[in-house]
């Protein structure tokens, strides 16, 4: 009963060399966290449906995946909604768990039930799967990792400095050089939409304003205008949509057009002082550059929003996004608990990457010399120097039979290993070791402890 | 609207110094793995129902989580078996994707689905979370990690020869020393089972068998005695109850008793083939052991079974197990594949490290040095200082805000943290930094390069 085997669309299987290649990015990331501070927490794949529904709007609770119940499950159901074979309500009948659908939630989740436990300002980084029932395509998944670095507890601004460095460095390991941290701030957005009259609009006006890269100045005018935004409103945009200059001069600009909102105002002076501290710092690799149009999960952040994008020469979505969240733990019952985060989106970077051709060619090296097996007296003699490799890093192996030679040196040459040892009657007599080097095709016959050096 | 937040039962939350425990156990596997020649490949979290359904059993598919289909899952169901609200057959018609059991039915997907990439022998490695809907207990849950390393397509003993190697690699690094790797032979069963007459009833044999420590001989008789084995079967048995002494006298007694039994008599041969290669070898701190008695998942293995005990001052079941089954890929349409593995038990070897008092001081190590935060101007000569000790890797951090010096110095204090860096006006103007050994108490004024050498 043979099943021709294969995976649920949106998911992958990863071999050796991308894990490999996977797992140089996630120490990349991870190595960066805990330099500045930041410790992991890891959380359930599931929740408990209620922890996660209505967290991420409706199209979010359509697109989590909910975990049947076990045993008989329809013991218990709303016999109406069975009847009606309504779906949408037997769902909270048949399911009481589901699959994590961010890393943020979870989290706010966790700090509210460990409050007591906790040391804040609590910096916590969380690197695992997320699950969403979503339509892949290219370079979208229904299972994938979330690499996320959060602070709650402290309102400060140098948090949103220190995110930035952090971007920087990450990016700057990863030899991914040249990469843009934009960043905004939600009381701009607020202060333009107050500017213009529109402040019960904020969402239809900031959802058209993100839209400028994609669809230029006049189709978002007009989706301004029928999202009801007046024609005098739109027209004190104007100057928004040539700003431009460096940093300090967009700001200048803004500080003119936002002079009448109060919190528009405390939005660029937020922005200036992360500015004025990164000028201080520095930045190894990226840029730091002001985009008004950014506005990304708009009812989440409260304060600063980034995003990172690719090197121009890559075309590629953002790579990064994060921002500042006053409010996250209230849904779990503990209030004014301010939160400023970033995450790494490592499938995006995983194809810069590749594209660039920007992994190390060591991160793939598997092996480093395979044993030649030429019978049960040779493998065992093969097998106490290998030990004795191993037992200093080196990674070794036995090829298992003693297959043809030539069956053997292919299995070194399609793994890509760069040295092979053959032992024969000669080597075990004369307690010595035929080293190949696969790559010249050299041959030397060594002792143990110059076999060990030469692959050192 | 406020919710008591709680995670579903079975499953955990995993604060810093939990993380950083596991890890540490994580990366002496994965360390011992990859000297050993394994590779690590990854799998998706969910499979195909039909992948894993029927692989476990009638108690594993009870237990496989199921995960409902995504948008109106009522659609396309059977009608009569949704009239009779007969949830086991409905289950199939609204679920079609699993939560992964255990990591090697998706291993023999895997090397059946990408067999023409792969080449063989493959060594393989595995450390990913499975879920079980079991009733949770103390060290079971619902989800957790398994350890696995597998070599399939190769029958040669000399691997089950590097597993046991494997074995004490691991448990040696992990200094959790006096560890018994038990070991027994599939074919020494059925050779017993066919000398005592009872090969039809293999199983019913094993299970008992299996029991001898817990239940003892009498109980044991009783309950073979109760499966219809003969009393004459099972009085040829005695042998067996008083088998003692070493490896290789227990082999001797085998050889007697099984001299009718062709396979009894070939399994007499792996296991002496095996110990008289280990003996050569010599093993760190684990010992090896001849266990007639263990049988772990009969139906699944056909040569070699292993299973690893903790030093018996421990109470605690097996840590790892493991053995060869020839046979495992065919349920997916690859005959012939051998294969073999062994498995580690994280969160049993967790608990045994933490009751021996095993994990060393440094892994629970975080953050290295705290910047006490007096004032922005204070805070922005701080960070140019901390951009230099994280390039170095010391991991460091400002306090983001300037509260009351006491506050930041408890803070450090409860998060013991080693170190605090002092900057006040006197420091920025001298350029210096005051550094306080949260130990010893000490306080020194230092240089940049001072402070980064005294850290390090």
């Amino acid at each position: 009963m043979a099943q021709k085997p294969s995976i649920p669309k949106g998911t992958r299987d990863f071999n050796p060399e991308q894990v490999a290649k996977r797992n140089y990015i996630f120490n990349s990331i991870r190595g960066a966290f805990e330099t500045f501070g930041f410790q992991p927490i890891e959380t359930p794949s599931f929740e408990n449906s209620d922890t996660l529904m209505g967290k991420y709007g409706e199209e979010g609770d359509r697109l989590i995946f909910k975990i049947l119940n076990s045993g008989d499950y329809l013991s218990k159901i709303d016999e109406q909604a069975y009847i009606n074979k309504d779906s949408l309500k037997l769902t909270s009948n048949i399911s009481e768990k589901a699959l994590r659908y961010d890393l943020t939630v979870p989290f706010a989740r966790y700090v509210v039930q460990h409050q007591n436990e906790i040391e804040f300002p609590f910096k916590r980084y969380q690197i695992q799967p997320v699950w969403r029932a979503d339509r892949p395509q290219k370079g979208r998944f229904r299972e994938f990792y979330q690499c996320d670095a959060d602070v709650v507890g402290s309102k400060s601004l140098w948090q949103e400095v220190e995110f930035i460095q952090l971007y920087d460095t990450v990016f700057s390991t990863l030899k991914l050089e040249g990469v843009t941290i934009k960043i905004n701030n939600r009381k701009i957005l607020s202060g333009i939409a107050e500017v213009i009259g529109a402040s019960d609009k904020l969402i239809d006006f900031t959802v058209a304003l993100d839209k400028l890269d994609k669809i230029g100045e006049a189709k978002v005018k007009e989706e301004m205008l029928s999202k009801g935004i007046s024609e005098e409103g739109i027209s004190k945009l104007q100057p928004l949509f040539t700003l431009s200059g460096s940093f300090e001069s967009q700001i200048e600009s803004l500080k003119t057009i936002l002079s009448s909102s109060e919190e528009g105002t405390k939005g660029i002076e937020e922005l200036a002082f992360i500015n004025e501290a990164i000028s201080e710092l520095g930045l190894k690799t990226a840029t730091l550059q002001l985009d008004v149009t950014l506005a990304r999960g708009l009812n989440y952040y409260t304060g600063a929003i980034f995003e990172v994008a690719a090197p121009k020469t890559v075309h590629m979505g953002s790579i990064g996004g994060g921002g500042r969240y006053d409010d996250l733990t209230s849904i779990f019952g503990k209030p004014d608990t301010s939160g400023v985060g970033i995450s790494f989106g490592l499938d995006r970077i995983y194809l810069v990457l590749e594209e660039l051709g920007l992994f190390p060619e060591t991160v793939t090296k598997n092996v480093d010399v395979l044993f030649i097996n030429f019978g049960d007296k040779e493998a065992l003699y093969c097998l106490k120097a290998i030990k004795e490799l191993r037992s200093v890093g080196i990674h070794s192996e036995l090829y298992p039979d003693s297959a043809k030679m030539r069956k053997q040196m292919d299995h070194a040459n399609k793994r890509n290993i760069p040295f092979v040892v053959l032992v024969g009657e000669e080597e075990v007599n004369s307690n010595i070791y035929t080293l190949k080097n696969m790559i010249s095709g050299e041959q030397f016959k060594v002792s143990l402890s110059e076999l060990i050096n030469h692959i050192k």
